[in-house]
C-alpha cells in the first residue's frame, strides 16, 4: 500500500485537513473565534464566550503557549508584534506591505531576542527588503548552541547585512515623530525602527489551568504524565501548554515545539479512545535554517550534563557536507559531548551550509537507542562521495571521544 | 579541541595525506607500481614484481576486487573500458577529449550493467556531453531497489536523455567500420558506440589468498573474523577482498564499499598494534546520486527477510523533504521494512529530491540500536519546516506498519 502523508490519520486513512470545513467532514465539530472562560471540573462543563456551556467526560487541554513580551512601556503601540500565529504573521506582513511610514514605506526592523524564531524572522524581514537589527540582551545568538557556532551563526547575519546588536536591554518603546516611526529606548543608546517584533521566547498558558487547580510542574507548564493526564485523570494536556519527558535529563522540562505538541496529541487522542499508549518522551532535537545554513541540535550541552553531575567529555571537529573535493568550501561543524565514565553519548550541536541537520537526526536515534561512544564510532551509514566522506564526522568525533575516556 | 576531518589518524593527530611521499614522512614506507607476486606464509616473506623479496611478522591483504567483465568476444578492444580505479577513469576521460572516432569527436557512449556505479557514471557521461545508452538484462535499473523506487530512477534518466535498454545481453563487441567506431551485440539486436564501459559490478580478488591456502567464504570473499584476521592467525584482511558481518542479515556477505574497507582497515591496524578490537558490522546502508535524486537504502528487502524465515511486512509512503508549502512539487518516498512477530526493524529505502540519504541514516542508527516500530514511531527528530513536516515520514511510515502487526 502506498500513503501520501497528511495531518489527520482516521481509520488507518491518512486525511488532508486545512479547514474548519474540511473537519467537520471528519465528523469532528470545530468551533472557531470562541474561547472558553471558564472551566467547572466537578460537573465536567465548559462555559464559553458565547454563552454556550459544554458537558465533558472528557477535557484536553490544548491552550498552547503566550509570547513573552516585557514589562517596559509603549509594548501595545502600532508599529510593535508579537509573532506566535498565523494572525500575527498576516498582521506583520500587512503592516510592512501598506504602512506609510516617515519617510514612506516601511524600511526599518528592529526584532528583540536571539533565539531560532528571531534567527528565521530576520531571514523573512530581510527577504521583505528592511533594514533588519537584532537587539539581544546577551553575547551571541543562539545560546543553546556552543560559542565556536554561535559565531558561525552571526557571521550569517552580518554577511547577510544584518545587524546584531548584543548587550542590550530594551527600556522603553516610543513613537518617533522624525523618519521613522519608532524609538527603542535600551540601557545603551536608543535605536530607531518602523517596526519592532517580540522573539522573546513564550510561556506556558496556564491560566484555565491554575484555576481548577490543576497541578504544574516546575517548568511552569501543566504537569501530565506519560499518558498525558493531568492532576485530573479527566483531563488531559497536550502541548506548549504541558511539560515533556526528556530522555537525556531524566527531567521533565518545557520544549515548545509543533512536532512534540502533535505527538501528545496523538498519544492522548488514542489513550482517550481507549488504545493504551505512553509517550517516549524526547532526546531534545530541534534545527532551524537561516539562509543557507542549517542549524541543529540534540540531548544536553556539557554545562547541562555538568549540572546533572555527569562528567562530560565533548569536542568539536569540521567537516564538509560533500566529500571534500565536491564541497565547494562548504563546511560542517559537529560538537558531540559523552559521559566521560561510561562512554554513553549526551547530546550533539551541527551547523554547516548542508548536513547538519541530517547528522543531528542520525544522532538522535543514537540517543533514542541509548548508544555509547563505541557504537556510533563504527555505526554503518549511507556513504557517497555527493553525501559525504567515507568517513562521516559523525564516526569520526565518536573515536576521538573515545579516547579521552 | 577542533580537529579538521583528514585520513590517517595517528597519535590522536588527524593527517591528510595524499601522495606516497606524504606517507612517507607519517613513518610508512610506499612502495608504488609493486605487485606481490608470491607470498611464503611458512618463512612470512612476500616476492615482490621488481624482484625483492620483504619478510613479515604480520600481513594484512587488501588486494580489492576486480571488475566483472563478461566472457565475450571483442571485450579488449579500443574503446572498451572498465571502471574501478583513479587510472580508469583519467583513461576513460583521455579517451573522451581526445579521440578521434569516424564522425570526429567521440559522441555515443554505452554502459553495460544498472548498478549503482552504472547510474553514477551515466549522469558523467551525459555532463561529458555523450549520448549515452544503458544496456541492461533485467527490467528496471538498480535492482536492490523495490520497483516502485527503480521506476523513479529510470524516470530520472529518461528525463535526462539516457536511453535505458532492458532485456538484453551482450554478446560480442565489435570495431564498426562506419559512423562510430564500436558495435555492441546483444541477444536482441546491435547497437553502435563510440566507447563501452563495464559496470557489472566487481568480484573480490583472492587469487594470493587462494595461492596460500587462505579460507574463503561462501561469498567468494576471503574468510575473516570480527578482528580482520584470517584463516592464519598473523594474516589480516580488509575492503573489497574480504566478507563483513551483516547485522541485520545474520550473516557474513560481501559488501564491496569504501567506507566499510575504510573501518576494517583501522580494525586490523588496532589489533596488530596491540589495541583489540573488532569491527561490529554493517547493516547494509548504501547510497548514490544520480543528477538531483537521492537514492538510498539499509538493512533488507522483504524478499531477503523471507528468505531468513522472517514474516516482513512493509509500506512506501511519499512525503516531501520540506514542509508541504517549501517542498515546490519536489517528493521522497520512504519504504519501511519490519518483522510482523517481533516489530524490529529490518530495513528501509528512500528515493527522493533531497532528503532520502538523511532519511536512511536516521533509520541505519535505528537498525543498528535494533530498534522496534514502536521505538521509531515515535523518534524525536529534529523538526523545522525546511527540513520537513511535523510528522517525519520515518514515523508516518513506522505508525503504519505497528498497525500491520
Amino acid at each position: 500500500m502506498t500513503y501520501y502523508i497528511g495531518d489527520v490519520i482516521k481509520d488507518e486513512r491518512i486525511l488532508i485537513v486545512r479547514t474548519p470545513e474540511q473537519f467537520e467532514k471528519t465528523g469532528i465539530r470545530v468551533r472557531v473565534r470562541t474561547t472558553v472562560e471558564e472551566i467547572d471540573p466537578d460537573k465536567g462543563v465548559v462555559r464559553l464566550s458565547d454563552g454556550d456551556t459544554l458537558a465533558y467526560d472528557t477535557l484536553v487541554m490544548a491552550t498552547g503557549s503566550k509570547v513573552n513580551i516585557p514589562d517596559i512601556p509603549g509594548v501595545r503601540q502600532e508599529g510593535v508584534f508579537k509573532l506566535k500565529d498565523l494572525r500575527d504573521a498576516l498582521d506583520i506582513k500587512a503592516y510592512i506591505k501598506d504602512k506609510q511610514c516617515g519617510h514612506g514605506r516601511c524600511r526599518k526592523a528592529i526584532i528583540l531576542g536571539a533565539g531560532f524564531i528571531a534567527m528565521e524572522l530576520s531571514e523573512a524581514m530581510k527577504n521583505l527588503g528592511l533594514e533588519t537589527s537584532i537587539v539581544y540582551r546577551g553575547e551571541l545568538p543562539v545560546k543553546r548552541w556552543d560559542e565556536e557556532f554561535s559565531k558561525i551563526v552571526l557571521d550569517k547575519l552580518t554577511s547577510n547585512a544584518i545587524d546584531f546588536v548584543p548587550h542590550r536591554l530594551p527600556v522603553a518603546i516610543e513613537a518617533n515623530g522624525r523618519e521613522s516611526t519608532l524609538r527603542l529606548i535600551t540601557d545603551n543608546g536608543e535605536m530607531e525602527a518602523d517596526i519592532i517584533v517580540f522573539a522573546l521566547g513564550v510561556t506556558s498558558n496556564i491560566s484555565l489551568a491554575e484555576q481548577i487547580g490543576l497541578k504544574i510542574g516546575n517548568t511552569n507548564a501543566i504537569m501530565v504524565d506519560l499518558s498525558q493526564r493531568t492532576s485530573r485523570d479527566e483531563i488531559y494536556a497536550v502541548g506548549d501548554c504541558c511539560g515533556v519527558y526528556h530522555r537525556i535529563k531524566h527531567q521533565w522540562v518545557h520544549m515548545p515545539l509543533g512536532d512534540i505538541a502533535n505527538k501528545q496529541g496523538r498519544i492522548a487522542g488514542a489513550n482517550i479512545s481507549g488504545h493504551s499508549m505512553t509517550f517516549p518522551g524526547v532526546v531534545g532535537a530541534q534545527s532551524f535554517k537561516l539562509f543557507d545554513l542549517e542549524v541543529a541540535t540534540t540531548g544536553i550541552d556539557e554545562w547541562e550534563a555538568k549540572a546533572m553531575g555527569l562528567h562530560p567529555i565533548s569536542t568539536i571537529i569540521w567537516g564538509t557536507p560533500s566529500a571534500r573535493s565536491m564541497s565547494k568550501g562548504r563546511k560542517v561543524g559537529l560538537k558531540m559531548v559523552a559521559d566521560k565514565s561510561t562512554g554513553k553519548l549526551l547530546g550533539a550541536q551541527s551547523v554547516g551550509e548542508g548536513g547538519a541537520v541530517a547528522k543531528i537526526n542520525t544522532l538522535s536515534a543514537c540517543l533514542w537507542g541509548g548508544m555509547t561512544l563505541d557504537d556510533v564510532g563504527y555505526i554503518d551509514l549511507a556513504y557517497s562521495p555527493p553525501f559525504g566522506g567515507p568517513w562521516d564526522p559523525i564516526q569520526v568525533v565518536a573515536q576521538i571521544l573515545r579516547k579521552q575516556m
